[in-house]
């Protein structure tokens, strides 16, 4: 049997692990409800049962390392979990050193839509290319930037927070105290709000149809627009426009070879990919405008192939490609591992 | 006498060239006007020619290679100059290739802002930092990125058009077609535009007593603001503001150690200072309000310098800091040196 990489995704709602084959196929898969509001043992006791589910799942698998997609912010080269928001009692958690102490194995953090990218880099859709701007639209917008092989990590790990990059004076407040940001006026949410104004409970609209008069979701934008509503496909219409605005920065600033769109939202691309490349074709300087903008196509399992990826390139368990263009750092989390092996 | 580069700077109004030692210091140079509408042939006579004057200065010089910073659109690692809107009839010029050829050199070309970059990072304003965002604000807006030590390229060496960064629905259309360009609300041209709508000819207003009654620059509004005019402060004020949330965008995108600004507007920096750190405090995540924003060092010299350092990396001649992370390319590059070099 070829080497296996356990690889975790750690969401706030969810927790979900996997042993994963270097060519990217799954071979088990297990999850649990996170226990977001529990502190930070809890959910790593949740992490060491999982992988012990998983291992028993498949005995004879030589397991190469960890590698755990998590929210951010988090520094990956330390290995530290830094606060994130959807994880209640999570202060500078060293999950590196803790996990490779229990363990024994090499182990390799990312930020989750660091994780995704790299996982629709080497197996999704951007397989092949050099270079990637990952984008998940959901209830925020967050990002990943592959490039030369490597994400593209910036100081502590920060680079590529797309969803607070400003691109209009207009909007709702984002929760992050700016106006304009990315993720407050093309998010999921966004959408959603928008639908929810444009709508009025009991008005018989089919988008407060499939809502049950509650708040419009982008779910709902989506399902209506399917259906031809004229309503919902306006509000794609707008949606598309701000994507395209923001998509349209990601290729004047990163310049890659092609922008892959995940999360939520991404079960509308259908609908929304003519009018983003519209604005796209309108708005981006000509060398850019042959860049593809595609559909993600790993789904909710981008993070999790991606973290098993931190650990399986180019069949080298332990050689993370995150890292591979740091050797300082790399020598420290060698060093880090060994102290994980030893016996006392 | 250690190795040098001959490094020049292209540009639409001056050719410059240096003779550069490896830890940055100029031992020769030499400039000309730029034969902008007399096509590439005629210019690349002027580099010749100029190459000449500064060999015959320091004649017993060792010339390990050739950095040249042209502008943009070009294709650092093909080495061609696509279209660059200020030099009339150059159109996707070999110009690796043909200096290649004439001087049996290796040859390095990189985009004037990248070089710009490359020049600060190593010997100005980012001396020892990891990674730095160069932003040039004059007439337009231009910038590069230096990350884990290389110039952050993308496709076909197109990243960090920041000057088409959307981060406003409002103000003037840019050149480029779309509205809200952070350079057509932040560059000098802008805030010249901005100086000569607020004052007319006649007012009496300070604006105007500097620019004679025409039209009012950016350099007019700095030289009145430092003088103490009420409106130019106002203008200083709104500059800063439109800069702030660029310079915020490039924090949340890219995470550089350090943000480095330069061109002509930067002989305001100290106006400007401390009204781009308001905005940057109130705008960025938290994580990323510490990185310092500091005034270039270099001034008109740093493309030139940063052209002699795509040779003079580490003392390694012909080693190309902008392409090391690219085995391939490098490789493609040594074979057109090695064509360069053979007596054919």
């Amino acid at each position: 049997m070829s080497k296996l990489a356990l690889a975790f995704d750690l969401g706030g709602t969810a927790l979900r692990g996997a042993l994963v084959e270097s060519d990217g196929s799954v071979v088990a898969h297990a999850s649990a409800p996170t226990m977001a509001g529990a502190g930070s043992e809890a959910v790593i006791g949740q992490i060491i049962a999982l992988a012990g589910d998983l291992i028993a799942q498949s005995p004879q698998a030589e397991i190469a390392g960890i590698g755990v997609g998590a929210p951010g912010p988090l520094d990956p080269k330390a290995g530290i979990v830094i606060a994130p928001p959807t994880l209640a009692g999570w202060h500078d958690v060293p999950l590196i050193d803790i996990l490779g102490q229990h363990f024994g194995l090499p182990v390799r953090l990312e930020n989750d839509a660091n994780a995704a990218a790299l996982g629709e880099w080497r197996f999704g859709a951007g397989r092949g290319s050099g270079s990637l701007v990952f984008v998940t639209v959901s209830t925020g917008i967050g990002g990943g930037v592959v490039a030369d092989g490597h994400i593209y990590h910036g100081r502590r790990g920060l680079a590529a927070e797309i969803g607070h990059m400003t691109i209009t004076g207009e909007g709702d407040r984002c929760f992050c105290g700016a106006v304009g940001c990315f993720e407050a006026v093309a998010s999921g949410t966004a959408l959603g709000r928008r639908a929810t104004r444009l709508t009025a409970a009991g008005d018989g609209s089919q988008l407060r149809r499939l809502s049950n008069d509650g708040d419009v979701s982008a779910r709902h934008v989506v399902e209506a627009a399917q259906a031809g509503d004229a309503n919902a496909l306006e509000l794609i219409e707008a949606e598309a426009r701000w994507l395209g605005i923001g998509f349209t920065n990601l290729l004047h600033l990163y310049s890659p070879d092609l922008i892959v769109m995940g999360g939520g939202l991404s079960n509308g691309f259908d609908l929304l990919a003519l009018s983003i490349a519209a604005v796209v074709q309108q708005r981006a300087m000509p060398a850019y405008r042959d860049v593809p903008i595609v559909r993600a196509e790993l789904g909710d399992r981008a993070g999790l192939i991606g973290a098993a990826s931190l650990i399986l390139w180019e069949g080298e368990p332990g050689l993370a490609l995150a890292m591979a263009q740091d050797d300082k750092d790399s020598g420290a989390t060698a060093d880090a591992r060994e102290r994980g092996r030893s016996p006392d």
